[in-house]
């Protein structure tokens, strides 16, 4: 495939959004086309499915559940959105992608790690993003930001330790994986955005 | 757990409907408080979750996406119905679990045996009914009855192999199984009920 997938990653609050349009101008900027993604979600029944994972159910969701349909999600997204544009020599930026279940289910949640390999490798079968950018941000931080834009969901009301746990997972994944560059998200938006530059220039280069 | 699961399966047409209206009789008449269950289904976020595998998508579904909404749906209905009321000492009759993912994914689809086995483990630990009744139809009866009740959806609309891999799969699950026991469905609906009752009387008098 010639398009490469880029991933914008982390807590509620850390910044995606503007990451994301700083991103999507860089590569286009390059003269590739791009197409963005958020996840869950970016089809029609991923989108149907995200709203079943966010709603605010009054029964007990089971993490088995909540992973489930994140997977099958994710599933549809990889198979009818991003792999098409990869091969179509798109650039996909992706608004979370597989690192957020690791971090989010499998640090946040504690659920172990054999359920989380073995839903990964039903749903992605090796695929990997090329690139990976972690917005790093303590959780009271981000919660705060998040809180100024109105109600949070069922996920973001877990509760303060959730969020330091999901924290922790993600920088134990970005610290092992080189394809995953961690960036200090309690900037200034002008540093952070400088560092995202600094990271994709050297990644374009290469 | 003090109360029973007893769970009716069968393809389209199998005459699913009056032989669970059958059990929860017969099982009511020897002094049980019943509770009956649909799958996928079952619960407000199990009946979102089958929405969403019934729906005739314009995209591709992928194979693993509808086998994670199935087991998502059932992991939702076996923590929030099924083990409660088994709990509380009521007998529990399923319209379809999880041999019905075995047979339509394992057999009817050809997903591969570990993805199954995968899903599974994660979803039920080990649990499994006491008692399943497997009404066995040729396809091509089944499917005549089931469109005489209407339109199909996007899973009967899957063909004739489909349906023959399918039953082939019941017979083969049911055949290694004691607690599977096959009722010859193709019969007047008179027999079907008595081999029903007698299946029944046997397992209720052990």
């Amino acid at each position: 495939m010639a398009g490469k997938f880029i991933v914008v990653e982390g807590l509620e609050g850390a910044g995606k959004s503007s990451v994301i349009a700083l991103v999507e101008s860089a590569v286009k900027a390059q003269g590739h086309s791009t197409v963005t993604t958020r996840e869950p979600g970016g089809t029609p029944m991923a989108e149907a499915i995200r709203e079943c994972v966010k709603q605010n159910w009054q029964e007990t969701v089971v993490e088995e559940t909540e992973l489930m349909l994140m997977y099958a999600a994710r599933a549809q997204l990889l198979a009818n959105v991003i792999k098409p544009a990869l091969a179509d020599n798109s650039w996909v930026i992706g608004d979370r992608h597989d690192l957020s279940s690791q971090a989010y289910q499998g640090g946040g949640r504690q659920i172990d790690a054999d359920t989380l390999v073995a839903l990964r490798d039903i749903t992605l079968k090796g695929f990997k993003p090329d690139l990976t950018l972690y917005l790093d941000v303590e959780p009271a931080v981000g919660l705060e930001r998040a809180r100024g834009r109105g109600e949070l969901d069922r996920i973001e009301l877990a509760g303060l330790g959730f969020f330091e746990r999901t924290r922790a997972r993600y920088l134990e994944l970005a610290g092992a994986d080189d394809s995953i560059i961690t960036i200090n998200a309690m900037q200034p938006m002008a540093d952070v955005h400088s560092d995202v530059r600094k990271a994709l220039e050297h990644y374009l280069s290469c």
